[in-house]
Order: structure tokens, then sequence, then C-alpha cells
């Protein structure tokens, strides 16, 4: 901006320019334009049409390109494993592989808990979705797997379909309480999650089929963070128990929060020490090695694997010391080796489980993909919304049938496997290899594992999660009803479960786009002097309103629930009511005649100069409604003029008092810049307000409209009764319009056809 | 038009207007501002803020003048009775009032068959809420009383809370079907009706007090229409047995019209004939007479009382032929002489009629607020939404209490009331006394009424609604999301019953203006030469594109549901993709390192004069993925350029290849003209954006962005990162500055701060 302007036609350094801080200038000098007389003088393109048959033959049309664009887009490993570059990428992705795979183990152990599964399953859930990934995903980055969130999710739809209560084995003749039998509780609870996950993964191959990538948008930020804070309290709370080695029930659904709070309460004094013990140092070192491992992030070539030291030691710990035995810390147990033969889930669940299935279908693809967008835009490359809730999808859906539950990306894990270098997909699938040797050599070695210090574990991961309460703050100063947002999501979900919590979280986002188009910005305009600029009078005190004319700007489409509220701003803020207006008309000219027939006329001049005209009541008349209304408009009229001639102040011609009578405001420009579109309802309250201010002798033009509203007014019929000549391109236009046409034609609006 | 313009400052005739046709000018000469220079030139105004403490008490400020407002507008009869003009208006109320009171009776009767409650109440229902809008109503026109769409929905709801099958008595003894024991059920019955509108004038009530009259605003016009058809659908449906005079159960609740056709159908052959002739004889005379009454509207001071008519001669045929005894003709029955003394509704039942009688109360409100609008626009008066909404509250609350179901205003018995030139609320006064006098003093006449009678007088009432099928093809070409608004709400309240399918099509209705929001019209400008208006390049043949300049358009507010959208759409639509130009440099990058190392670089000149630089392929690398990308991002360069000059054809230094690597483009203008609001997710999109293109050498300006949208950014910490400055009040300045920008520092752009 420093160097002068090279000379061009519109913009050379003017000889008298009014500013000397800016060689750059504005200028135009042009034709007032309307729609008509613009449109007269342009010519439209011709956009060939597309009839719906042409579309769909067009979508249709099969080609072996097509075939194999198809298949490529499909199975993302096709175009990127060929072009592998093995010598630069291997080291990195074995590194970062071996890294992931060791932090996936204890998570898998970890979140089978959340699922309400024997851990065992958390270690399939490991695996098999993970290798899937590799062939289906094509983020490079992320690391799918169990997820703390999903995995509660899932808890809560398998408790709630296998509950404690369906498994007690009445006591055998003696007065004591009924058995749980754990087995066939644990067999049941499996059975549910996998065809659970079956459902979730079908949703997400259909949406993915469907190309409803999209849906995940509804979940915006703040609803996200709200709600994953309230799963962060969902899953403290169902830890506590472990931690503390307390033995309850596990609630699910609405309030299930504050039954489980206050089933561990009442059982503190039943603590079991050595547990806690356990549980606490485990939490302190891992929240000191989290620390560390942010702290000396660029300093440590890998990240310290805490978690999996947790589970070593604790392991070593408890096995050496005999805890379970001796002091009844709870263990893992056991964990069969190998993997188990895929089988067929019982459908029978399905109508119980489906409207659970779509939430946790959306909440796994959306955690997913806003992580896979992250990295994507980090590392310059794209990922494929829908091909990635396919991938999800599928990798639900098959492993199904191999006893996991359903996965995501989680957050903590792929920030392992990126900080390790991880190039592509094949470090998830190393990853699942490390997994996967557990799982067949040496899985039964956890089985001492004390899940206290899986709590502990789980607990570390989410504290991130808590530290999202700092948002309040941060969202009262940024945007009040992003705030409401956060808040009902996190209550709603906190206190009706995060189901139930997600579906009004979500109808509450909506309403509050619709709330904002409907309560939007409004204002009445001026020119800031020589500039065709026009910013609020309110706001600036250089805007400065042409005499006679308002401009009012409200900054919304306009349509079914808010044009009501257009037209009352409009009357309100311009100051300019027909109705008001109309009705003092009738009364005075009542009074006209009735003054006529008694010639007890008497016109108080110069009481305020020039306006107003009063008329001394006779005072047998009744009108005490009317005389209020009287004092209203005038005080009205007093208001608004300025400056405002009228050549009757003695003649007592009733033509002389209806146009004194007449708003001092002989034009009102409506901006229409802001307006995106408008429906049937809009429309009809527009053209009906356009008629009263017609009848009041007030003209109306609309400016900046644009062409896609004008096409829909088109379609919406508005043309046959108001002319295409009362829009303008710009509200500068429309004030030129309006300045002539009040000088030239006096005050009678031509706005109807 | 015609005349020439006054000379003034800023739009004097011009003595080279470029067009002829009109002597106004637009001429506009001034520095180019961007929003950091007009600020800093601009005073803003102190507007005093008002917290919330302050506004509280403002508004709990007491005073006799507001106390006496209060009950004025809590009770307008005290403003309008006292200056009642009695000479003037009181022939034409009671005209009016006893026209109306002639239609309230048989409309009265047989509106209690819809509500499922015996006819006399319907006669109560016409009576007392008549009487008292007469005090609380600021409508002068519309004539409350029993109305068929809320009648229906109270039936449905008595039907389900008091079915039939309750109250069957066991038959003693022997082996016959049991016997339906219609007096209890009838008390019954009437009992839920009571308690259910003394709810819904709750609800009216509390909404009113409120201010909530607003909630109508979701009910727009094509919902309302379609559900005002659903509703007659299913009144004709539920009348057809009385009219063929067979016995059916009544069915509610969803899919209730297919039971009962399908119930009626199957007893088609027990149709008593003489109760079909009948009923057929007053529809016929019925159609007849509403059609002269319409066509001779202005010919006949009163309309012809159809209604009645069909009620005397209906009651003197089946007395006089004995119709009832010799023919089975169902007839009213037992009507009590005089009014009942009030009782307490049974509270018990609130639970399950609550969120019916929202429906209702919502429902009632619309249509009468609706109907007493366009009165009011046609006389030049105004109602009080929030007044109306109590008002009806109050009716239906106090009329519960005296046995009566809820009302509202009827649309066929308003046009009578204002067409026989009602004045004032005292025409419905007066009506209200005719149902009076015929309770008190011969209601027992109309004991041998058919009713099939009423079935008929209900079924002519609701032809004008089927008329609305109509507006299915209107709406095809008006506007295809209003049609589906209707569609919508039609089928929903056909299948699922009123209630349901009003809460489906509410729903319906507010995710339009989402989807609205979420996809707008998008369109890249250019200038239509020397005029500094921006169109559609695609529409228009004269808007043309400023060199190395897009500008793109967005038809909405930028928000979570509809940034990915935006960011999508302004790449696509522009053409310029910063991850393939990103992409492309890296490969090329690349690739000059090989070359530079083997020394095989070719650079094929002039194969697209001045535009396309193409490496031959160092046949060892295994780019294909790059190639691709590659060839894509060229045929985008290609694409573009239009006389875009290049100094490097044969120099095959790197920074060249950078550089002509980078777009054609080197400015993106946002025309933010149409964005009245932005949320957090949407500021952190287009700063992604405008990012990503600063990368790329792209420099990114926002235009017409108004004031309220720039203090939302300032609250969402946009100008931590940007600059105030890429900001400019029109498309026309933003150009000028890309432009100047271009040529004076070359294509580093400084979006960033």
């Amino acid at each position: 901006m420093e160097d002068p302007p090279t000379p061009s036609t519109s913009s050379p350094p003017p000889p008298s320019s009014p500013s000397a801080s800016s060689a750059l200038v504005f200028r135009v000098n042009r034709p007032v334009y309307d729609e008509e007389k613009l449109e007269s003088q342009l010519h439209k393109k011709d956009t060939p049409s597309v009839t719906i048959k042409q579309r769909i033959s067009q979508q249709c049309q099969c080609s072996a390109q097509r075939a194999r664009a198809l298949v490529f887009s499909l199975l993302p490993v096709l175009s990127w494993l060929p072009s592998y570059p093995f010598k630069q990428y291997i080291f990195s992705d074995v590194v970062s592989g071996l890294s992931t795979g060791v932090v996936q183990l204890p998570q898998g152990l970890a979140y089978a808990l959340l699922a309400a599964v024997p851990p065992v399953y958390g270690l399939y859930s490991s695996f098999y979705p993970v290798l899937l990934y590799t062939f289906f995903g094509t983020s490079r980055h992320v690391s799918v797997g169990t997820f703390a969130v999903i995995s509660l999710m899932i808890g809560g739809v398998v408790v709630r379909e296998a509950p404690d209560s369906d498994f007690y084995i009445p006591a055998n003749g003696t007065n004591m309480s009924a058995v749980l039998d754990e087995v066939a509780r644990d067999a049941r609870r499996v059975q549910v999650a996998m065809v659970f996950t079956t459902i979730t993964g079908t949703i997400q191959i259909v949406l993915g089929l469907l190309r409803f990538g999209f849906v995940s948008i509804y979940l915006s930020e703040p609803l996200v963070r709200g709600f994953t804070t309230a799963a962060a309290v969902h899953v403290v709370v169902s830890q506590l128990k472990y931690l503390l080695g307390v033995k309850t029930r596990r609630y699910s659904g609405a309030l299930s929060v504050v039954y489980s709070l206050n089933a561990v309460f009442s059982k503190i004094t039943e603590t079991n020490i050595p547990t806690l013990l356990l549980g606490v140092s485990c939490l302190v070192f891992l929240y000191i090695i989290k620390d560390l491992n942010e702290r000396f992030k660029k300093k440590l070539p890998i990240p310290i694997p805490g978690e999996i030291i947790v589970v070593i030691v604790s392991t070593g710990v408890t096995y050496g010391m005999s805890l379970s035995q001796l002091h009844q810390v709870d263990i893992v147990g056991h964990i069969p080796t190998g993997l188990s033969a895929p089988a067929l889930p019982d459908f029978s669940l399905v109508p119980n489980l489906i409207t659970d299935a779509f939430a946790v279908a959306i909440v796994g693809y959306s955690m997913g993909i806003s992580l896979a967008k992250i990295f994507a835009l980090k590392h310059g490359y794209t990922v494929d919304g829908n091909q990635e809730l396919l991938a999800y999808g599928l990798c639900n859906f098959i492993s199904s049938f191999f006893q996991t539950f359903a996965v995501t990306c989680s957050m903590s894990r792929s920030l392992v496997q990126e900080s390790t270098g991880g190039k592509t997909q094949i470090a998830g699938l190393l990853a699942s290899l490390v997994v996967l040797l557990v799982v067949v050599a040496i899985g039964f070695v956890f089985e001492p594992l004390p899940q206290t210090a899986l709590a502990a574990i789980i607990m570390v991961n989410l504290l991130g999660m808590f530290r999202q309460f700092r948002d309040i703050r941060h969202l009262w100063r940024t945007s009040r009803i992003e705030l409401s947002i956060w808040v009902v999501a996190f209550v709603s979900s906190v206190l009706l479960g995060l189901d139930l919590g997600l579906l009004v979280s979500i109808a509450f986002g909506i309403l509050t786009v619709v709330y904002r188009t409907q309560h939007p910005h409004s204002s009445v305009l001026g020119q800031v002097p020589d500039t065709a600029l026009y910013l609020s009078v309110d706001q600036y005190e250089e805007a400065s309103e042409e005499q006679g004319v308002k401009i009012f700007q409200f900054g919304s489409s306009i349509y079914f629930a808010n044009s009501d509220r257009y037209v009352s701003s409009l009357k309100e803020q311009t100051g300019v009511s027909p109705e008001q207006i109309q009705y003092l008309r009738k009364v005075q000219k009542k009074k006209m005649k009735k003054s006529k027939e008694n010639h007890t006329l008497v016109v108080c001049a110069n009481e305020e100069r020039g306006v107003s005209h009063e008329l001394v009541p006779n005072h047998h008349s009744q009108d005490k409604e009317e005389e209020q209304v009287n004092g209203q408009v005038k005080g009205q009229v007093n208001g608004q003029v300025k400056g405002q001639s009228t050549g009757a102040d003695t003649d007592s011609e009733e033509a002389v008092f209806i146009q004194t009578l007449s708003s001092p405001v002989h034009s009102i420009v409506l901006d229409w810049s802001c307006v995106g579109f408008i429906d049937s309802v809009g429309a009809k309250a527009v053209k009906q307000v356009i008629k009263e201010y017609a009848a009041v002798d007030v003209s109306v033009v609309i400016a900046g409209c644009n062409s896609s509203v004008l096409d829909e007014l088109e379609r919406l019929q508005f043309f046959t009764e108001m002319k295409r000549s009362i829009f303008f391109p710009t509200v500068h236009d429309a004030v030129l319009h309006c300045r002539n046409f009040n000088t030239s034609l006096g005050a009678s609006p031509e706005t109807c056809v």
C-alpha cells in the first residue's frame, strides 16, 4: 500500500483527493440503477437446466475408469501402499507402531471395563479393527481402537440389556442372599456388545454409502466439548468403585451418575485399603509421567510409556505379594490365550439397541473425523469424510463377528502415533500386531493385573477432558450462545445419560441457529458524508440520515419465524407507524367534519414551528381514546420532523390537514443485503407493509437484494403486485432515487403496480 | 422520475453521463477504505450499557399510571365500552349478533359430536367463553366459540382417556354381548373434556403472561394449511358413520383414520337408509346455500342462515315422521334445560393430558390470532397478540368450570359476524345471549334433531379446507421447500394424529430453515464495467472478473453447520485449492532436488504460452499419484490464467518454479454482505482458510462485513491472528485494494498479523 497505484481507468490518483494518507481512490460515476433498468442493460446467460432425469443418468454412467476410481476410493490402501517409500518411512513407522501398540494394550484392557465386558475383549477390539483400518482408512496418523467415551456408551447399553439382576442364582436352601452368576452375565454382555457393534457398523456403512458424512457437522465444537466433559464425569464416577475396591451395581440411564455416586459413598466404609493405595500410587505415577511427557515433548524421542509400566509393575506387585488372595484386591482374572472363532451375533436384540447404536455411530465418527482432519491439515493431505465413515463402519461391522466392541480413534493414542514419527497406516498395522502377539502368546501374564490400576489409567487419560471446564470462562467472554450450547450439552449428558443428552444438545444447537435468525441485529443507517457508505446511526456519529429517508437494515433472511419481527422492528426503529398515521387521519377527518359544522375550529399555529396543528376539542365529544392516539402521533411527528416546512399555518382546508398529517418521512429504504432467502410468509409480510406505507404516502424501496432472492420473489409472485423498479442494487442508488423522487413528484408513492 | 433532479452536492447532472435515459447519477469520489482506516476516521457513539440489574429495576417500577395501563390492557373492555358510539353502532351490532348467534347454535351442537361429548355441552361452550371474550378480547370481529379442528383434537383425547371399552356392563346371565353404559361414559367424557379445557386455559394464561404470544410464528402458513387439511380429513372420516347411520367405535391416535375408514366400510351394508337420505339432503341443501351466499355476497344484507334452517327443518321432519322411533335414525337425545352449576374438574387426569393440552392451546391461539390479524388489518386497528392469548386462556379456564370444552375463533362464523356489519365485541355478546336463550328456554326443542344433519353441517363447513389441496400445485410452482412443509404437515397429521403430527411438522419446519442456511446460493462475482456493481459471472454476461482476483459470495451466515461447506464451496467455485498448490510445490521441490542431482531437467517451454512448465519425469520414480495431482493442478492453472505473463521460460532456478507454481489468482475477496452472524466454528474455519491461502501466496480479504459481525469476530478473538485491515466496507474497495496491492508489493500476502 506504500507505493502509489499504477494508473488505471477507474482508480487514478484524483487531483482533489479528500484523504492524503492513501493514494487509492474509489471513484464511480454512473447513472442510478434500479433492478429494472439494470436488467434491461444486462444479458442473462443461458444456464442449461439439467433435468432430474439427465442428472440421474449422469450419475449412473458406468465405465472402466469409474469402476477403478470406485475401487481405489473404497480401498485407499491400493493407492498408497504400492508407492510406499520403504527405505524412507519404515523405520519411523516401526518405532511409532511399537509405541502405539504398547499404549493400545493397557487401554484395551482398561476400556473393556468401561464397556462392561471382560478385559480380553478389549484386546480383541485393539486388534481386528486396527488391522482393518489399515486397508480402508484415509488418515495416516489416527490410531483407531478402543476409546473411553464410546466404551462407556456401550457399557451403559450393555448393562441396561444384561443387568446383574437377571443373573442371580437363587441361593440353595439356606437364607443367604442369592449368588451372582458372573460367567453367564459376562457371556450375555459380550453378546450384547457384539450385536451392538454390528448395528453400529451397519449404520456407519449405510451412512457412508449415502454420503451422509456431513451429519457430524451438527456436533459443533462447544457441543462436543460439553458432551465429552460430561462423558468424563460419567467415566470417573463409574471407575470410582474400582479405585476404592468397593462392590456396587452399575447404573445406566437418566441420573445414573447420581445413583452411582450415592451407591459408592454409602459403601465408602468398605473401601479395600490395599486396592486404594495401589490405585492412588498408579494414579500419581501416571500423572507425573503424563506431565513429564508433555513438558519434555521435544527432548524425548518417544514418550515414556507410563501406562505399560503401570501395567507391568502393578501386575508384578499384585502377583508377588498375592494381593488378590490375601487382601481381596480385584484383578482382571482369566484371560484366554489365542483368538476365538468368529460367531454370529444375536440379532433378536436389534430393536432395543438401534437408537443407541445411532448415537454411538455418529459420536464415534465425529470424534474420528475431527481428529483426522487436524492431522491432515498439519501434514498437508486430505481425508475423505465419507470414506472415513465407511472405514469405521467396515472396521466395526467385520470385527464384531470376532467379538469386539465398537471403536473409533483415541485422541491420546493418535498423538502418540503421530509424535513418535508415524508416517502411514503401516504404524497402525504394527500396533495391532503388537496386540496380536500379546493375545496369542502372553495374555495370561496379565491375569493378576489389578482393576484399580486400570481405573487409574482410565482416569488419568480423562484428565484432559476435565480441563474443558475452562471453556466456560472462555465462552462467557466470546459467545454466550455457544456457552449455552456447552452447558446444555454438559448438563443434559450428565443427567440424562450420554445418548439422550446428545439428542437434547443437538436439538438445542439447531434451535440456537433459528434463534439467531429470529433475533438478528437491526439498525437504522445513515451515510458517512460523501462516501456512499451507510452505517448505523446509533453507532457512529458521522453517519447522518438523509432528510425524509429512513434506511432500515435487518441482519437476517426474512421467513415465517421472523417476518412479524421484521415488520415490527421496521416500524419501531424507523419510528414511522402507518397504523397511527392512518388512525390519526381518520380522527382528524372526523373532527374536520364536525368543526366545519360547528365552526369552532381553532388552529394553534406556531406552537411548534410549522409542525403542530392542534384542534381544540369540542367538549361534547367522547373521544378520549382518540385524543390519546392523537397525542402519540403528534409526539412522533414532532420528534421526527426537523426543518420540514409546511405552508399551512392559518388555512383550514381539509387537504392541508391531511397533508400535514402525513409522515415527515417520505421514503423508507429496506437494506436487504443480509437477506439470503425469503419464503412466502416473508414475501407476504413485506408486500403488506409496503402497501400499508403506501396508504399513508410513504414510499418503500428495497436495496442490495441479491439475485437469488429476486428470483425467489419472482417465483413467489411478488411482482404481480409490486414493481421491479422498487429494487435497487445498492443503498446509495435507492437513496439518490428517493431524494430525487420526492423533489420531482411530491409525496404520492408509486410502489405498487 | 420524469423531471430533472434539483442540483445537489452529490448528484448533479453529469456533463458526460453515460446513460441518457436517466438524469440521476451515482457519483462517488473518495479514498479506498479498509475497516481500520474507516474506523480511525469515525467516532463511535457511547451507548450507555444497561446492566441486567438496572433493566430489572426498570421493569419492576411501580406507579399508578403503570397499574392503570396494566388494568386497561388486561381488560380491554374498559377502554372501548365507555366510548361506544351507541347510536351509530348498536343497530349493526344487533343484526350481526343475532346472525352469528343463529350460526353458533347449530355449530355448537355439531362440534360437540366431534368433541365426543353430548350436544348440550356444545351449547354451553357457545355461551360462556363467548360472553367472557367480550371483556378480555381485543379483536372486534372474530367470533369465539366452538371450532371443528380443536373440537376434533379434544375428541381424540377424550376418547383415548374414556374409551367405550371401559364402560361395558357385563350382560347379566345370558350369553349376549355386554351392554355399553352410555350415561356413565358420557359423564366421564365430559369430565375429561372439562379438565382438559382447564389445562389448556391455564397453559394459554401462563404463555400469555410470559409474553409468549410469539410461539404461533412457528406455525407458518403452509404448515397450518397442511395441518388443517389433515384435520378436515380426520373430521370427515369421523363423521361418515353419523352420515351413514352405522355404529362403530371411535378411534384415536396414530393411523386412526385408517382404522375408522376400515370400520365404517366393513359395516357399510348396515347403512341406515333414512339417515343417509336425510344427511345427504342436508348436505346438498347446505352446499347450495353456501354457494349462493358466496355468489351473492354483495346483494344479500345478511347471509342466508342455512345451518339453522337445516336444524329446524330436519328436527321437524324427524319429529313429525317419528324417524327415530320407526327407522332408528340417531338423534341428539336428551337436552337438559337450563345451565348446570359450576363443578371442580378432576385434576388427577392432568399428567395424561398435558402434552395434548399444549397442542390444543397453541393451535387454538394460532387460529385465532391469524384471523384477528386479518380483520384488524382490514379495519385499521391493532390486536395485541399476548392479550389475545391471555383472553383465550381466561375464556377457556373460567368456562371450563361450567363444563365447556376448549374454544377458539371459527373462520366461518367470524366471516358471518364481520359481513353482517358487526362493529365491536357487542356483537359477540349478543350472539352468546342468543345461545343462552335457547339453553334456558327451548333446548328441549332440539332433542329430535338427527345426528346426520349435524354431520352434514360439519362436513359442509370443512369443504373450504379441502380446497387447500390446490395449494400443492401452487406451492410446486412457488416454493418446493414450503411444499415439503405442507406435505409433511398433512401426511404426518393424517397418519400420526393431529397432536403428534403437529409436533413433527413444527420440527420439520424448523429444520427447513437450518437446511436453507446450510445450502445457500453461492457464486463468483464480477464487476459490471465501470459501475462498482458486482454480479454473478455465471448469470450475467457483462459481469467481468478482475484479473487475478476472485470474488466469492455466500448467501448465509457462517456457523457450525455450514462452515465446512463454506470452505469447500469457496475452494471449488474459485477453483483455487491451497492443498493442491501446496502439494504440487512439494513434488516440484523434490523433483528439483533430484533433477539437480541428475541434471536431467528439461523445461518444455511454450507448450502453452507462458504458463505450463512440465518436468520430464525421472522414470525411476514411484510418483504415480504425484503426477496425477500434478496434472490436475496444471490443468487448473491452465484453465485459469488468461494473459498472465511470466518471465521464466528458460531459466531453471528453483525460485522460478515455485513462483510459477503459485496460483494465477493472487487475491480472493470474500463478500460477506449476507453474513448476519458468525460463531466460533465459522470464525475458526475462516481463519484457517485464510492461513491456508496465505501459505500459497494468495491473499484473502473480506468485504461488506457489517459491524455486528465485526464485533462478534472481535469477541471471538479473530483479530489476535488477523489484521483488521483485511476487512473492507464494500467489494469495490476490496477489489481496488487487491489490484493495487498486487502491482505494488508482488505476491507475498500480509493478511495475518
